[in-house]
């Protein structure tokens, strides 16, 4: 099997009410990378498409707008996790010699369908995903002590790393009091402990390792692991203190890359609510189970960087795209005012509604 | 890279106006997979589903409705081409190692949004495929003689396959004058030139190698070649008696499979329209360039044996998915009263609109 490497990436400011289509965003993104790091773009083998939007044949539009013929393209989606399933699909392709060079692009309008849980509606639960997280801050508030201003700390600290990413939705911090006195959505769930929907683009090129020893820094996707629950919350996680599709994932993951939770340096972590982030410490095996709410503010791991979800805001299909090109451009040391330092091992965490589908996905130079 | 094979199919049948969901279709092809082969369902560890249904999580709300946990699971959409896009997905996860078992179910309802060409309406050409196969028609006509008989005899023969195949939209014959005689719909193509949007839903298990030796009669993925030129049709081709995508897709699979065009036993080929299959026995080198016409009742090649897209009808996502579980039975002698006799290599033939991408897949025992 061939090793894959992540040579290269763009992601455009998230904004909200933007009058740009689906197709002008993921070009802007695309066509910044390609021109930026001057990418070939004939050697262009693979365009794979992570959106949520409802256009038809649009990997095909999308290629022919950037005026690529490549060999592979379509469309993936699943919810929040679409990103990262398209990353996940590059890298299969690549490693299985079915092609070397494969763009991978996501992007999401605001009035995405993908914000919507129509299918659980129908199973009589919830539309919106701030029900289930809350139920799931509940559940670890009771078994663990967890605390409310624990889950605030998780978004002052989002916001506080967003306003180093002129590309993040938000650009100003937020303190833990006006978080704690944001207006309640879903109790314990405030305002400010939700991301925001918002439309954006990411892209990221994956190479071969052929290709990637041209690089200065190649940065390689060592380990994948993907784990699908269910569809509906009600099936998800029989223990709603943990997410199983994401302790499954990183198990997979870890296992793959010969890599183990004390070696991360940094990584990007779904927290389309706090609640979410606390869990996935534990469920990664950064923090003690019970013990997430504690480890908000520990300095070993540097975790969401770039603002994460909460502070980027988070524009479905683009989302998991852009926390890859985010550790890759971390770990290549390009990552200009937010660069951490001394990073060589980078994981990426991502969630599909309700946690009913995980990827994690581990990067190294 | 390891072998793929795929061990096991289950095709519903193709039908008008059923009240089922897109969901119940594609658990009802998957189900009967299931258990006409004993599968162990908890060792399936891919979902992939194709369609260009518009429902969203729609490969995690199959999983669950199947009762499996995959690792990997999303939906892809590309047109017609969409089945073999995910064909090629499932090749590559277990290729690469990702994953050892992958159900690769395709589905689709008579009023799919993917009927319409929205995209190219936009650009000023045309909302229904006919049209651009009208085009390819006059143009294939003027260059190389070919007439309106030679391509209602693909119809002809289409449609008798059909009566062999008790899951296809169209059990009956139709003779020269019947077609001949059908309402025009875009001059020179006739309504029985045409294949009929439809609902159904095809089911394939593809398997590692290691998993492929507890088999009778393993049939392995041999090739795959893909290409995407264009996503409209004004741009597909600059020459119109041929589909470049096809042409491009089919020298990458016989390159990879070591195989000609000669070696070839049995094949599926794109019959969206009857000039469709004319075109596809010239781009994959079964007759010389402007023969096409004249090869349509040779006697080497079996093509279309269950009754193409023209007997069986086309629900788009389930089509490329239908073609690969036709070849793998006819390889694995499962056939049933279609079943050809001494076929050791297959050829799976498709394409999206206007032959704007192409898929080709070479089989063999």
């Amino acid at each position: 099997m061939r090793k894959v490497a992540v040579s290269s990436w763009a992601t455009s400011t998230f904004t909200k009410g933007t009058t740009k289509s689906v197709f002008d965003l993921a070009c802007e993104a695309s066509v910044q990378l390609i021109r930026d790091n001057g990418i070939p773009a004939n050697e262009i083998d693979a365009v794979l498409f992570s959106s949520c939007a409802a256009d038809q044949y649009s990997s095909a539009i999308v290629s022919e707008m950037l005026g690529i013929s490549p060999r592979i393209s379509h469309r993936i989606d699943n919810l929040c996790n679409s990103g990262t399933n398209a990353v996940a699909s590059a890298f299969a392709f690549i490693a299985s010699g079915l092609c070397n060079m494969a763009l991978v692009v996501g992007t999401e309008k605001i009035d995405s369908p993908g914000n919507k849980l129509l299918w659980d509606v129908t199973r009589g639960s919830f539309m919106f995903p701030v029900h289930w997280a809350a139920i799931f801050a509940k559940a670890h508030m009771k078994k663990y002590g967890t605390t409310e201003e624990e889950m605030a700390m998780v978004s002052v600290k989002n916001h506080k790393n967003a306003t180093k990413n002129p590309r993040a939705l938000f650009g100003k911090e937020v303190d833990l009091e006006e978080v704690m006195k944001s207006k309640s959505i879903a109790s314990p769930i405030k305002l400010l402990d939700c991301s925001a929907p918002c439309e954006g683009a990411s892209a990221i090129l994956l190479v071969s390792e052929e290709k990637a020893r041209t690089l200065d820094n190649p940065v390689f996707i060592k380990g994948i692991g993907q784990q699908t629950i269910s569809a509906s919350f009600a099936k998800a996680s029989p223990d709603l203190t943990t997410v199983e599709s994401a302790r499954k994932a990183a198990q997979i993951a870890f296992e793959r890359s010969h890599t183990k939770p004390s070696q991360i340096d940094i990584a990007e972590l779904h927290d389309a609510f706090t609640i979410l982030e606390i869990i996935a410490y534990e469920d990664l095996g950064f923090a003690k189970r019970g013990e997430g709410g504690k480890f908000v503010n520990q300095q070993q791991i540097a975790i969401n960087p770039r603002g994460g979800i909460l502070g980027c805001g988070h524009p479905v299909g683009a989302t998991g795209v852009a926390q890859v090109a985010e550790i890759a451009s971390q770990l290549a040391g390009k990552a200009e005012k937010r660069q951490v330092k001394n990073c060589k091992t980078g994981l990426v965490h991502n969630l599909a509604a309700a946690g009913s589908s995980a990827s994690v996905i581990v990067m190294g130079v």
